[in-house]
């Protein structure tokens, strides 16, 4: 698998263990090493492990939650970090992320997560925009 | 210098070119080879070096735009790519933004800005969070 594959597979299982409100393994997704950042849309950046993990903890036990999908994702990577473009689609509303990930013991963990508002709609995402790597 | 230095280096050129309205020095900040992203708040994300100058050339040549000022940078830096975390203080609008540097030739060059809203005033920002490389 290339790099850039296994980034996009890293990034599509954070957005499974977000849908499917899976805290261990949001856990296990998150760097333990490396220092991690995580800017959930309109929140100031949480810059400890102790303080993003906090943050799904909240997230992801509320029963409110409407699923969450990827659109879209675009893949770079450079040695040992690499980021992930993407749309998320919730609802009817349209967020654009930023997902990185540094390798660490071999695998790809998350090392910050970027959502913010987007003024699309969702058909537009999935109509556009192209999947895999970036050229 | 170290290398998370001089990434904060280049997010501060960023900016001042940003505030400058330098054009040709923002054409000069982005890569050449490594493909780029750019999602301004609300915008989809521009994924063409063509797009994504073209978007700066609106920007940097509207005269209503506030001065723009970068808060609280944290870098990462692994190997040929690197990110800045950092607030954008706009007036009285405080943002978040994501900028991720690859080298090219050995300089740091952008391949991708995020920048969303952030629920903040700018006062907190400033007050609270810390300056320098991430732990």
């Amino acid at each position: 698998m290339s790099e850039s594959a296994e980034i996009l597979f890293t990034n599509e299982t954070f957005y499974h263990v977000f849908r499917t409100r899976d805290l261990g393994a949001m856990d296990e997704l998150w760097a333990r090493r490396a220092p991690v950042v995580c800017a959930h849309p309109g929140w100031q950046a949480l810059t400890t492990r102790e303080a993003v993990m906090e943050s799904w903890r909240g997230i992801l036990s509320n029963p409110d939650a409407p699923p969450i999908a990827c659109r879209a994702p675009r893949a770079y990577v450079e040695g040992g970090l690499g980021f992930v473009v993407c749309y998320e689609v919730v609802g009817e509303s349209v967020l654009v992320a930023t997902n990185i990930f540094a390798r660490e013991d071999g695998a790809w963990k998350m090392v910050h997560h970027q959502a913010g508002p987007c003024r699309a709609a969702p058909g537009e995402i999935e109509a556009e925009a192209p999947h895999g790597p970036m050229q």
